[in-house]
């Protein structure tokens, strides 16, 4: 019988299928007037969803692009840099810092926890030569959010600069890169961006840009003040990857019309569905919660006992049409994680609740079928305003 | 009126509606059989294009990325490298090696003409020491064509690498990397691969792996080795732009079933036809023929006396519907570029001819009206098999 297929990951997420359709458009030319006000447009845009006034940078690549871009355009050889990490993409930040000829002062917790602003305090007072601090806000490999806010407020007070991973939070979670004091912020079109994967996003403070200037590892590619001057003519250093920018376009005016504390909003409230949906059937989530706050972009859940932990992502998508993810690294078989990134709304909370309890009892799990799936809904209709 | 809209410049071309609505389809995830099996496949593909047994990795960027993983992945700190240009994109060679902290021996020619072999000898004789020579093999900027094989013959004698931005040159004229003993080739997807930018290529020999193992220059992103690996599990290191893959699959086969050499010989048909046609009305060639052989993936065409140079490429595009391109840097007014590069067949000879005689005319050309179609479609129909 006819299966529907839902693309539920952190990442790549569901396009839109008029956004599919407007980057099926006959190709245009990326030096044209016609071009040059999208990416102009986009800049603007892009502004908003980090809530800064300062440049919003694009570079054809994935978000591991814009990662390394933070480290080599603020640093140099030789500087040390305090890299909070509790999972996958903090570990990354270390890998480019250590690639780069960057010191690694690495602050870590066990997946599922998430390391405290009192830490990061204490390692700048025993650091007090730390360049910049990395850290992950929605670290996606373990569902953790990280207390981006504290951590920022700490590294406000130093000479160092506060660099986030926030490619799975930007438009998922709040995030006011001004306000609370962030210097860079990286983020990734396949995420709350609903477009498919190929650009990445880089935010940069006042104080980003002067550090800016004293940066000598080398860039080239993703050199941020190439790409600002060339924005500035509303135009990009290199040959962009123009139907993804053109999605962008699009993409960034709806979560505009919707408004972004909006589109925050629902992450959390289909986020926090799906969490209550898994917990029903006595699932238990990964994040160590209430010592740490989950993150809205995904929901990483401990495999039960007994149950082929590995067989449950394949599954869910091969046999019920829902694709989701599964744990990396040593975390492959005790976790799957279901999404509520980018388009996401009510109906894929019971969609994904609902693979994942035929997926289960197909695995020999025990449980009251439908349990998830109403409770899932409960919790919309009690708290989704329609 | 109704004014149909054509892309002709040399990248980004034309994509075919059927590749344009294959990367509208739902999108889906990259770690999956499914996409496993693209990558794989594209891997695979690309070798038949390149002509070699060797591995070709794929970078989500523009082709300057995979131009820096051509320095950085090969060459360390210090190491002498000989960089060929006569335009544009030779330049950017010197300034990606400059960057890294590369010493650049320039071997330089003006615009429009190329550096001949013979002089490539002698400086590898005056510089023994020399780790890499770096080529464009068509120059996009001034549509001439290097004589790559010549430089090749004269490198591969030497323990220097022999690398060459064939960015508009693979798929469009004859390339064969293991034949030619070419160490490492770039290429674009916007190019003779007819879908968007997004994607870069990057092609490497045996002596080119060995040099990777010795290379100290850093690198995480376009870690050419990282993507080895992942692609011998059908894979990629980072998270790639999944539609430009999928868009990719479709135009390799398309390619790959109308046989390479056949692609080679459409293009060389086209760019002739193109050339016959402009100097038909007496226009004469940018390329300093028959001195240096022109590219077939672009043709570039002086702007003849008393006509506003500038005023062309606009022209074309918004009021005849063509889009060309035309000079970049000094070059800019002096010549315009004409497109023969992708998806282009014997129509878009006469289409770009058409509108080129309506632009000349508009800005006080004299010439023959019709006379420059009419060369190209006796070329055409002399020369193209049907």
């Amino acid at each position: 019988m006819l299966v529907k297929k839902f693309l539920c990951a952190p990442g790549p997420t569901a396009v839109p299928a008029e956004i599919l359709n407007e980057m099926a458009k006959p190709l245009i030319h990326h030096r044209t007037p016609q071009f040059d006000a999208i990416v102009a447009e986009n800049a603007e845009l892009l502004k908003q969803v980090f809530k800064t006034k300062n440049p919003v940078v694009t570079f054809t690549s994935s978000g591991t692009g814009a990662m390394e871009a933070s480290v080599t355009n603020f640093l140099s050889k030789g500087d040390k840099a305090i890299v909070v990490s509790a999972g996958k993409f903090g570990e990354r930040f270390a890998e480019i810092c250590t690639a780069y000829g960057v010191e690694v002062v690495e602050l870590k917790a066990d997946y599922g926890k998430d390391v405290k602003p009192a830490a990061v305090a204490e390692a700048l007072k025993a650091n007090p030569d730390t360049k910049a601090v990395y850290t992950e806000y929605s670290e996606t490999s373990t569902a953790v959010a990280f207390d981006v806010k504290g951590i920022a407020d700490v590294v406000r007070k130093t000479g160092a600069l506060m660099i986030v991973d926030a490619i799975t939070a930007v438009g998922a979670m709040e995030f006011e890169m001004d306000a609370w004091g962030v210097d860079v912020a990286v983020a990734g079109s396949q995420k709350s961006f609903m477009i498919p994967p190929g650009l990445s996003f880089l935010s940069v403070s006042e104080k980003g840009l002067k550090a800016m200037e004293k940066s000598t590892l080398p860039k080239y590619y993703f050199d941020i003040a190439g790409e600002i001057k060339a924005n500035g003519k509303s135009t990009t250093a290199w040959t962009p990857a123009v139907t993804i920018m053109i999605g962008l376009n699009y993409a960034l005016k709806m979560m505009i019309s919707e408004g972004i504390d909006n589109v925050v909003k629902r992450h959390f409230i289909v986020a926090e569905a799906i969490r209550v949906g898994v917990q029903a059937i006595g699932l238990k989530l990964f994040a160590d919660v209430p010592n740490v706050r989950p993150s809205d972009a995904v929901t990483a859940v401990r495999v039960p006992e007994g149950v082929d932990g590995k067989k449950i992502p394949g599954l869910m998508q091969d046999k019920f049409g829902v694709t989701v993810a599964g744990g990396q690294g040593s975390m492959a078989g005790n976790i799957f994680r279901l999404g509520s990134l980018g388009y996401m709304d009510k109906t894929d909370v019971i969609v994904q609740l609902q693979a994942m309890e035929l997926a289960l009892k197909e695995l020999g799990y025990k449980f009251e079928a439908g349990k998830s799936v109403a409770a899932g809904q409960k919790y919309l209709m009690d708290n989704m305003k329609f």
